[in-house]
């Protein structure tokens, strides 16, 4: 085995994969250190949607070593004033625009630490006015992994950009949360949390989640439970209850796409 | 070069490619075993499509070093009683659910030995309902990895859920068959081999071959062979026959899909 | 860190991702060579499009480190005598077949040497007629990088098969070129670079650009300078001019697909 552990850099990005740009970021950073392992997390993330960016890598970056480099570019301001930001948070480190696509990791983290990237003789000359990910944040993330110095990209900052994930809101009976996703098999990631809804949890049935016009009446265990065409709740893998169906896809059944309003009525 | 050969680590699951969900479990691995070589064989196989799954482990798994881990994740039965499995079969290993995803595998293989993971305390924990991909499989494929004693995993079994792929059958000058799989360049994957119709491989021209309500009668030796606009056999890479065009898509211009029926019939 | 740089081998294909293809060739070459860096620069190139495979791999393969090996397959005569080549070229290795799909690579590298693949006892045995990405060009481009003896595979040719891209043709005060991509953002890649229309550059605004039966009329420094719902003109991080939008699809939004035309009238 080799004898050092190699550096992993990931990938989070809406770049698509119909073209040749995340396989020239990866060069990039091969060139520097041919030895890092680079790790796609995800380049189908939606077009210039900093959300959808910042769901992403915050539901994965905490399964990764410790130290590994996570570059995340959802960028439409890229060639602007906005700023590269390097963070440390959570034991890892953070490549990315500062227009708030890492404030699921500022949630996550307590001990955020954000700098502005300016050690310019990093980047690559010429440098595009629109591919960033290639001619900024992949040698900077591939420098960092070789020498390790976060403090010489550039002076700590405390005024970059974050936003409120969209939590849930309660009035009367009923909690109003959203679609935060729609997954490969048309489950339904809503923003709701055990701690939100527990009576959800409390196995009593007293409750309706209404979606798409629809009523979903049963939380169930496992995705098998599910009686054939029926949608039903449960609790998803990064701790957010899914609307779901067995063998089906509740998002084409109930005509619902992210961003529709998902209310739960207790009691 | 490095003093050891790296493990192998392959992933085959019907995951999709458009959240984090392939990247979280690779980053499973590496934070147990971050040497790690791994590879996607495939994470489009069609959605709790065991059947799809299967086809895609069987055609690629021979391909790669002995003793690679691969990881086979089609698996509607998440969070029930299906077992978790741990296969050596042909100088592989292999991790799936019990659900029949290895049945070409099995097939296959002369050397298969079954064993149920009940190992737990190598999954993480807490473990969701949902995505045994991250919880189960991908951090036993890596200790599995680094310390290399399946028996340290859980006991053989013997009553391992298999099926028999689908074979074409034989009624007077008639072989019925189907189309297993549509590829990205519309070829259709039946599955006659050659020794089920020796005849088309004879070179006397003495078949027809039905498919979508249309006739097919040359069988040729490369895709340029074909004439514009019209569909032919060919033998395809994977020992099956396959119904091609020449720069044509197939699937489209027969009108025909994965599930087809395919008739040869001679003389 | 390991002692040596592992050897880095990137894949160009239009095989897709829908099935085992792109996995099984990474298991040849790890079969073979287990410490390989593999590195996908893009599998979905347009089906049989020797001008898309062109373009991808001539965008890319200048970013990767000195002597990476660059496997390009896009291969409708796959099974002919067409013939599979090694090329090295601008301090990198090329296999491919000889159609030309390495055209932009002869376009950019002045020390171009290519040799006819020869030596068959590389190949896979039983070779198939439909699938030389497996049983060609994988297990070549291994052997290369483990025994780094180019002159082994074959002898020298100067017949081999290349292309002009397509380059914009003046007349009048019009120059006429064409849309050679459109990327995963909608941006519609032109043939145009700064010196075919150096007045562009210039700042005065004197020019139009027609495409698809509509004008743009302003060139912008980064996307987000453009009004919302306007297509712009923005010099891309390739070298060509691009149509884009800011935070739309340009493609959708002019009815533009690859191919159209492109004029840019001056004065």
């Amino acid at each position: 085995m080799p004898p050092a552990r190699p550096p992993v850099i990931t990938l989070t990005t809406d770049y698509g994969t119909n073209d040749h740009l995340v396989g020239t970021i990866k060069g990039v950073i091969l060139r520097i250190l041919p030895e890092a392992q680079i790790v796609d997390i995800c380049n189908h993330v939606l077009g210039c949607d900093i959300l959808d960016g910042a769901l992403t890598i915050g539901q994965a970056y905490n399964y990764f070593p410790q130290k590994t480099i996570h570059v995340v570019v959802v960028d439409p301001g890229v060639g602007t004033q906005r700023r590269p930001i390097l963070v440390s948070a959570g034991m890892h480190y953070f490549l990315a625009p500062d227009n708030g696509v890492l404030s699921m990791v500022y949630e996550k983290a307590d001990d955020v630490v954000v700098r502005h990237v300016t050690a310019e003789h990093y980047f690559l000359s010429p440098m595009s006015n629109t591919f960033h990910g290639r001619d900024v944040f992949a040698p900077v993330a591939a420098w960092l992994a070789k020498n390790g110095q976060g403090s010489s990209f550039g002076e700590e900052i405390t005024d970059f950009i974050r936003f409120s994930l969209p939590k849930p809101k309660t009035a009367d009976n009923a909690v109003r949360g959203v679609v935060l996703k729609v997954d490969n098999f048309g489950n339904l990631l809503t923003n709701f949390t055990p701690d939100h809804v527990p009576q959800l949890f409390a196995g009593d049935g007293k409750f309706k989640i209404t979606v798409g016009g629809k009523e979903v009446s049963s939380i169930i265990q496992n995705y098998s439970q599910g009686a054939p065409g029926e949608a039903f709740a449960i609790l998803g893998s990064s701790g957010w209850l899914e609307i779901a169906m067995n063998r089906g896809n509740a998002a084409r059944t109930l005509g619902v796409q992210r961003g529709a309003e998902v209310v739960v009525t207790l009691g």
